[in-house]
């Protein structure tokens, strides 16, 4: 038999009529398969590779259960986790629709980093059951990407998995949006001369992405931070907050901030849009000089780039056709990389620091407003936010020995 | 980066002890990887991997299920799923040490069948969790290949299994081992002269392939069987059976037999042992002429192939060093192969029968006593068990439309 397997159609004929997008072709038969890592010739390489020769290795590590990182794919294989209830700017569209995400997260993680990542797609959408479902899978994995869950169950499902298993787990839709953005940010503050204490920081979207960019922004010393969700600043009085944006509207906004978007925007030097609402170009008028403006929604920015161009010293989106593309892919495929190469328990602030500290060094004195962030294929990227976070894990004691 | 990534070493002085086996080289970081099966080459082919065009095929999906067949990897991926229970001869030792074991399964699917396999080694034991586990996580994989778990609980969670998917279930324990037994036996019987409604069977050992090799036979017309435990034949009156013994004493042994296995071996024409409990000389020289011995335990076969030799019209075992091998291989790569092709809800009872009648017949005119089973190297083995399951999943109507 053939090594790729395709199996029969029996759609094709009636699936024709979504093919005219070019993604359904590249798409056919699905973006990933498992390969052999080792040759399998004939029987005496299957006789290592399964019975008998398999017995002694299976052996040696019910022994001495830390070999399971030496003799399996543990050590550079992910699981990346959704159960499809916040896919792209789709929303909830389950996990069978979630796969192809899935698989290209994959395909990311193996093409800049060489880490194997395996979809898992869960039909359920409980937080205990999703916890409880990533334990039980956990032990062939060396580590947990939690991908496209909604907030706010994605903060307590991350929290409860953290706790409960020595592998690392990382919701990238938080923190690799936050390392990015952060690293982004430094940049940004260098090229207009700002510090991040003095610096006004206004957040619109309070979802996986929001909380997590405000609480990156937090440890990286800045204090003037307003969030804002549909109901505008997320401040202690307001009684409508779920428990992740009573904690935010404790923790930033220290001068009180009420009002919407738009009011808390006047005299801001950072705007970072990750909700998709538009924001009026007065709005934008009434920044602070020199604002920095990231509108990072896709596929339309909160602010159309040209007219975040008129008014601001550095604009980012998260589209690949302007400058300055804030991409998740700068982050995760190194932060694995890094974590899993020292085998560390997990990943932390100071690893998620360290990264952003090392993506935003990379531009160097390529420093421009049109480059405050490296480009995805700078090949460059990884190597540096995997030594930083492994050393990061190192220096703080979160691995072996 | 490079594409493959491996991770820094920190046992690997410590690990030396383990490795004068060559198993131990062979295995060093694993024998899996996940590998693009796309072109991956700049950023026009990852904005169709991945966002935007992954959104055009993740909504078709959204508005039609059956779509995920056709754009994921989800109609050639079967989950290799353990508790580490079973393990090999090795017993209970665990999901970690079980990996290398689920690695070289998934390897044999993708190096006979072309068939994509994902290593899930689980951390319960208890039969609802693993149900209800593999129940979740079964959205992203086109079928399930149970292994290694432990008799009993494998019985009940294959059933439950196939009750609440509409993938293929299949425990290559029970039916990889039962359907390769038919198909040897078949022959066997053939080169002997016997008809399966005469011929006197003995199975020794009732566990995940003794019960499955036990009911194959009885759906094929074998009638007098006797299946024996530690507590000797498996009869209606004996009161320390579990349910499924029980159930197996209710539709077997015919005759009442009781007594030991050397009881109820003399006269018997055929002796199945998948126990790896000896069985005595005198006991073979008690069986029918021309008795059919099948010693499938490993590495130690339950008669010494030159005593059953001596003896014996037809002896199998379960060892590539020794004529006749019983081989799971035999089976379930082209029995996935089949069942994936077609979209088969299920794998029945007859596509099981089909894949045997198959690979029985591969033999044909070769047909002789040290050759009644076709090599695993046979090329024509896959595409026949293949076509067979495949059809029969088709005429049973088991398949979409």
């Amino acid at each position: 038999m053939s090594d790729r397997f395709v199996p029969m159609s029996s759609t094709s004929s009636s699936a024709t009529r979504d093919e005219e997008h070019p993604a359904f072709t590249f798409h056919r038969g699905g973006k990933l398969e498992v390969s052999p890592a080792v040759p399998v010739r004939g029987s005496s390489d299957l006789a290592l590779a399964y019975t008998p020769g398999v017995a002694e290795v299976c052996s040696a590590i019910a022994e001495r259960p830390e070999l399971v990182h030496e003799y399996t794919w543990k050590s550079r294989t992910v699981a990346v986790v959704t159960d499809g209830t916040a896919v792209l700017g789709l929303g909830d569209i389950g996990p069978e629709a979630a796969l192809p995400v899935m698989e290209g997260k994959a395909l990311l993680f193996k093409k800049f980093a060489g880490v194997d990542a395996v979809p898992i797609c869960l039909a359920c959408t409980d937080v205990s059951e999703i916890v409880e479902t990533v334990v039980r899978l956990a032990p062939a994995f060396g580590g947990i990407n939690l991908e496209d869950i909604a907030a706010p169950r994605c903060f307590e499902i991350e929290r409860r998995l953290r706790d409960l298993l020595d592998i690392p787990v990382f919701h990238d839709d938080q923190h690799g949006t936050a390392i990015v953005v952060l690293a982004a940010l430094t940049n940004a503050l260098e090229l207009t001369g700002r510090k991040p204490i003095d610096t006004k920081v206004v957040i619109s979207g309070a979802g996986a992405a929001g909380v997590a960019v405000a609480n990156i922004l937090l440890a990286s010393g800045y204090e003037d931070i307003v969030v804002t969700d549909r109901g505008g600043a997320l401040h202690v009085d307001r009684s409508d907050l779920n428990p992740v944006k009573r904690a935010l509207a404790e923790s930033t906004n220290p001068r009180g901030r009420t009002g919407r978007l738009v009011d808390v925007l006047r005299g801001a030097d950072v705007f970072i849009g990750v909700s998709g609402g538009q924001v009026p170009e007065e709005a934008v008028a009434s920044m602070a000089d020199d604002p920095i403006l990231f509108a990072l929604a896709n596929p339309t920015p909160e602010v159309p780039p040209e007219v975040a161009a008129r008014y601001a010293a550095v604009v980012a989106t998260g589209r690949s056709d302007y400058p300055n593309q804030i991409n998740n892919v700068l982050a995760f495929p190194g932060v694995f990389h890094g974590a899993l190469s020292v085998r560390a328990r997990r990943i932390s602030e100071g690893m998620k620091l360290a990264a952003a500290a090392a993506l935003a060094e990379i531009v160097g004195s390529d420093l421009a407003p049109e480059r405050v962030i490296p480009s995805p294929f700078d090949p460059r990227v990884v190597p540096a936010v995997s030594s930083a976070v492994a050393d990061t894990a190192r220096r703080e004691g979160l691995t072996p020995r």
